[in-house]
């Protein structure tokens, strides 16, 4: 569960949310909130939701099948009342769009440095 | 591979790295290059390096063994021009430190809205 993977090829969106330490569970609690709502959206495939050691962050590491279905889920009705209620706590809500282009465990085989660059598989 | 789960208990460092849109490759390139050597340390778990769609960040979601274990790495002679390298780039470097609360899949099982929180485990 909750696999990265460049294989996969899923629209990652990585959101931090930077509080005050006094409301990581607040802002945690409603983006918990958020997600059981948002994950029965078609193209849902994963929240994974961290909290900072700190107290001044949430992370959710979100996977979805594609930008258009995360779209019309922001899009919708239903789900505006709890993004409102996370920017009440956090301001407003900024993700990182992005897509996974290394994946690098040491099981993946020996390499020596500066050659083979493994898992990489940019198109430039 | 590059699972997130709650099980496995891994020491998660999240790292955005923000930069002109000309720089993603620059700043990319060398945290591949920081990686390969990184990887050799005990402890290192996997890293899985994201490309932003608008050209402006990179994301590094990293899991370690310990914190102990990345710390020991951190400090070690051999990874400081690496760092040096990535720093002259985007300047600071300032991880997130957190750890996996809650994974949410569809698959994890139907949940009526308000009732059990399923994977969240929080202590409080």
């Amino acid at each position: 569960m909750g696999a990265i993977s460049r294989e996969n090829d899923y629209y990652i969106l990585v959101n931090v949310f930077t509080v005050a330490p006094e409301n990581q569970d607040r802002i945690y609690d409603a983006i918990v909130d958020a997600t059981e709502i948002i994950e029965r959206f078609p193209g849902f495939v994963s929240a994974n939701i961290h909290r900072s050691h700190d107290g001044m962050r949430v992370v959710n590491y979100a996977q979805w099948r594609s930008l258009e279905d995360f779209e019309a889920m922001r899009r919708h009705p239903s789900v505006q009342d709890h993004f409102k209620a996370c920017r009440a706590i956090t301001g407003d809500i900024v993700p990182i769009f992005c897509e996974v282009v290394y994946v690098h465990e040491p099981t993946s085989g020996d390499r020596a440095l500066g050659g083979d660059r493994g898992t990489d598989d940019r198109e430039s």
